[in-house]
């Protein structure tokens, strides 16, 4: 899937992205809120009253798109933006004044945000146009001197917070950390029910899965805190704790996680959770070399205040380690920036365990291998299926297709789930990148004359995966279609064989991607590539590949997973996406990598990197005009296919499904140019 | 020319350059400082008793490589930290301490360094290597709480001054602005002369080769700062000041520039500078619209100072416009910092003036195409010269093939002098990047069995050329150096040939120079592309083509002129790189360009750049692998050099240059695949 809907590239020089990356498919929980628009001045006067009455009453309150553990995903407990404003879309931030409601979100979703907010009460700020100022320009250059802006420190990082603060602050304003979320009051006011905090079951993922014992995580990231003289890590990414302790939940949907934090010392692990821990958990982790000291969710604030006095009233010089993505509250609390005169000193950066789990140790990348291959069979059912029905003249809807392939992937081998809400794309739904047919209302049938874009995922206990094929259904793509169906595959092709220096950020190899469509004059608008986690979030940090640097990519090294997804979209018309994921690997002379015999250097010692594919489906022959592919290009596809075929084949064969067999056969037949 | 000797890839997540992007080839100012090594003590200990005897002693003293313009060459007396160092590289930043002394520079200097400086006074830091930590952190780790670091203000841009006191004031430690340069005090206590400011004469450019006064440049930056609210603009670049008054100078080696600040304001125009404006520059000036008040060169601070004095007692808000690239020294006086209790407020940010004159007019782009033709008849002339002498076993050395080329670009109209000192870089020289020969001591001959690679370029009044070729002298390279060559050659084809959306920053074209290259595990440590000043600095920013985006690049458009630039070497043994200028254009179905009928799109509106090469001189055939290439690149190859001989040709022929016609028309021919 692809990692987020971008600006278009013409505006990244001045442009600043208020939305935070969020849900994409908008999930069930955005359905909960579909009350009239008319509770909207209710819900609006409510949170005016309150701010009106803080102690320095406040200018403004953004309400952004977040969680406290800034997770991509969010649960409906954190849906706040939504309740304010009621627009679903997962991205977008909104501001309210004593007199304005604005909400700044980016092009997928202004027609959504028109038909579900009360534009009588709500002004849009389309932060993709240029001339749209920022939500930090529009307060300084519409509130007066000495306003106070408020926001719940809990849904802002730190990253976010000091820029927004020096630039109020230059403006004789000044930014407020709110202590109660000010719309949860409102809500409170409005005699509305606030949705519980989950916390569901939490499973423990044993050693074969994970490869690396949570005591061996613990002993790691405690020589890095040693190093860098750190007395604490606070770990406060969901799936960073998951990681670490090789636990997993389901409190937030496709994503495998469990609200908490976690606390190193060098002595102690201290996890804050409302999520029971059974017996038989307690039992792992202590074989594992863990011993937990469990506390209350809730009870982190105060936890990290009193650990800051007690490491402060030691009279040595203390360091908390904090993630710069941490909220600002918990930066606060650790360095007991309230109770003590002399606050600890605070490392804020990229976090040790997010640069850990980047790189995925031999059993997690065979575990890759493995799901890809199951992914991979259900997969070529689903594609099957739908040619089948289609060409037997039965209707299909979007959402069918996709609760086919579920049903598929359930009767794969350690499958726990979706990993993101499945984008069925059938014509010019296609070409709404971010698309999610709902299951209300009249739906999209895949008619025959369709192309069909198909992304969808699958967490499994040994891996993630996530993959998008491009079918046209009568075979018989326009020569437009076709055109453009090659182009897109030519660039993931250009990706992924391509060679270069280990250590390079990914931005380097994104125009690979762009370059055979770039050629005519076509592009897309979203990123080539991003990182996905282990039985994790499918969309991991901090690497990826896009056209500028992630700000915290350390540089590809051998052992991480990245998709790799050039597309098209003709807006009205029709989508095109390949995507597949791949492992980053070292390349010698003696690597299985069609260019490994042409190496001539190792870049002077720093290493070759390339790509092996991890997902196992073929592209459809029919869309590929082979006249336009160079022999190398040509010579690759058909490897691919081979490699498809000679995988999945002798599984099918075995399952006894003879006519997945022969389909796939077919599918994978090399192709000669005409 | 090269930007600059870059930082090997892998380290740029964590290094932080700190040689300041200097003078390449170190040229001639340099020699003067050649004394014997035993100077260093004598100057350390002048410096060191200054620094104690400050109101509030330094712990430590900063000097960078560095003038008060942030020029990239710098004139003799500019050259501070060659005199208290000794080293006389390009490169460099020397922090000097009570009981040490350090010098950071890149690898390119390591060895020159050690010859030159003296090893029992200096630790040299070598900031290509991971481990060397970087200055700020060098001066945070090994002062002690409280400590006092000294920098003069004006060697210090605003950029680089934040982030230093920043991470100084975390440590308790304080950036002191010094007002006097302590090294020039020191060289005065040694008895030693400081070199004159230099201050030559200016000539104006005529409008034929400008195309817009200075007049309208600066109406238009009045337009600019009337939306920006500004009260006056700073301009403190030298080549911006040439540019805005369409004057030139040659304070600086090889740049046209004069020292010289520029204040403009709704009403009138400052210049500072000591050089000599006669009655016909006054003249043309007021021709075009420009009335100058001139004040002397040392009197801006001063000058800034009453000025922010004056429109702080207007008592409305008042703000000043400076590039943010400005000193510190500027900056501070700019506001007021020293003599009003409410500085006033400072735009710190990308120039106007460097945004303005990165898009070429069509009188300056169409000089740009001329100036290349005539700098082309030069390179070819020198080129077959050079083989005749050598295949007469004649010997010629490197730097005699630089003077000769030297003497061809004399005989060609509107030549002004060199852009930058040649590299004339003969068998393992070529592989030295910014390899400059001595001409004191032996000097290297050129073999016929020798790679050597030719990188010059040319100031002329119509333009400015930068170009390098490779040859291989015998024209029987070896097949490890054919193979090269051609990358590089493709590496150059793929960017030259490429379209993509306006408004993309260079980089993203940075991994298209690579690719060919590697392919094969090989790749060069530099950017691939520069922007290039007309008649002004051959290195011009905000723009570049490198693996990184250059912070301030607004975005590519058409009627940049940039290098286009990649090459291989290997070290010991051989060097390549192929460079030309390029300009940006739009491209059409209807442009004459190789991918022009292909397109289909055009970016949804946001319109098709591609390159057309302003540089005409060949490749050497015998060099080119044409069975590595494909059928589109050969293509294009034979094109440019069907181009090449159209465009020199009938020039020859005219000047009755007969043996070079019949030179270049074979050196043109097409090649065939065999």
């Amino acid at each position: 899937m692809l990692l987020k809907c971008v600006l278009p590239i013409f505006t990244i020089a001045n442009a600043v992205v208020w939305s935070r990356s969020a849900a994409h498919g908008d999930s069930k929980h955005n359905k909960l809120n579909k009350e009239p628009q008319k509770m909207s001045v209710q819900r609006l006067s409510a949170l005016r009253a309150i701010m009106s009455s803080q102690p320095r009453p406040l200018a403004a309150y953004i309400i952004p798109t977040c969680d406290a553990h800034n997770s991509e995903y969010i649960a409906p407990v954190d849906a706040r933006r939504e309740w304010i404003s009621g627009f679903t879309g997962s991205a977008g931030t909104a501001v309210v004044t004593p007199s304005a409601a604005l909400l700044w979100t980016d092009g997928r979703y202004y027609t959504q945000f028109e038909q579900e907010a009360d534009m009588s009460l709500w002004t849009l700020m389309k932060q993709s146009l240029p001339e749209t100022p920022t939500m930090e320009k529009w307060l300084v250059s519409n509130l007066t001197e000495g306003a106070a802006v408020g926001v719940d420190p809990y849904t802002f990082s730190r990253d976010e917070w000091n820029p927004l603060q020096s630039a109020l602050t230059k403006h004789n304003m000044v930014l407020v950390a709110v202590g109660a979320n000010l719309v949860d009051e409102a809500r409170k006011h409005c005699g509305e029910h606030i949705p519980c905090r989950p916390s569901n079951d939490i499973i423990a993922l044993p050693l074969k899965f994970t490869g690396k014992c949570a005591g061996e995580k613990i002993a790691e990231l405690r020589a890095k805190m040693e190093d860098k003289k750190a007395s604490a890590l606070v770990i406060t990414a969901l799936d960073e704790v998951a990681y670490v302790l090789n636990l997993r939940g389901s409190d937030i949907e496709y994503n495998p996680v469990f609200f908490s934090y976690l606390i190193i010392t060098p002595t102690a692990v201290l996890l804050f959770t409302a999520n029971e821990l059974t017996a038989a958990l307690c039992l792992q982790l202590a074989e594992e070399h863990v011993h937990l000291q469990r506390f209350p969710y809730d009870s982190i604030e105060e936890h990290l205040r009193d650990m800051a006095k007690e490491l402060s009233e030691t009279g040595c010089k203390h360091s908390i380690w904090l993630s710069s993505d941490s909220s600002e509250a918990i930066h606060r609390a650790a360095s007991g920036a309230d109770v003590l005169a002399n606050p600890l000193n605070i490392i804020s950066e990229v976090s040790p365990v997010s640069l850990m789990k980047l790189t995925k140790n031999d059993v997690e990348l065979q575990g890759f291998r493995d799901c890809h291959v199951r992914d991979g069979i259900a997969v070529v059912r689903l594609l099957k299926w739908l040619h089948d029905e289609v060409d037997g003249g039965k209707e299909v809807t979007e959402i069918q297709a996709a609760d086919k392939l579920l049903e598929f992937r359930k009767d794969e081998e350690h499958f726990m789930g979706p990993s993101f809400s499945t984008i069925p794309g059938s014509g010019a739904n296609g070409a709404i990148i971010h698309y999610c047919p709902s299951r209300d209302g009249p739906q999209k049938t895949i008619e025959k004359e369709d192309m069909f874009i198909l992304d969808s995922g699958g967490q499994y206990m040994d891996g993630t995966t996530d993959i998008t094929r491009t079918r046209h259904l009568s075979r018989a793509p326009t020569s437009e279609q076709k055109s453009a169906f090659t182009r897109v595959l030519q660039g993931q092709i250009m990706v992924g064989a391509a060679l270069f220096p280990q250590g390079v950020k990914g931005n380097v190899l994104d125009s690979f991607a762009r370059h055979a469509l770039w050629e005519a004059g076509l592009d897309y608008a979203h990123g080539t590539g991003h990182g996905v986690g282990h039985f994790l979030n499918v969309h991991e940090g901090p690497c990826g590949v896009s056209w500028r640097p992630y700000p915290h990519d350390p540089g590809l090294k051998p052992g991480q997973v990245l998709s790799n997804e050039p597309g098209y979209y003709k807006v009205g018309s029709f989508g095109i996406r390949h995507e597949d994921l791949v492992e980053t690997i070292n390349v010698t002379k003696e690597t299985e990598h069609p260019r490994a015999a042409g190496l001539q250097g190792d870049f002077d010692g720093r290493g070759v990197l390339g790509f092996r594919t991890l997902t196992l489906v073929p592209h459809q022959r029919e869309c590929i005009d082979a006249s336009m592919m160079s022999d190398f290009q040509l010579q690759y596809i058909n490897n691919y296919h081979k490699r498809v075929f000679d995988t999945l084949g002798p599984i099918l064969k075995e399952r006894r499904l003879h006519e997945e067999y022969t389909w796939l056969q077919g599918e994978c037949a090399p192709m000669i140019r005409a």
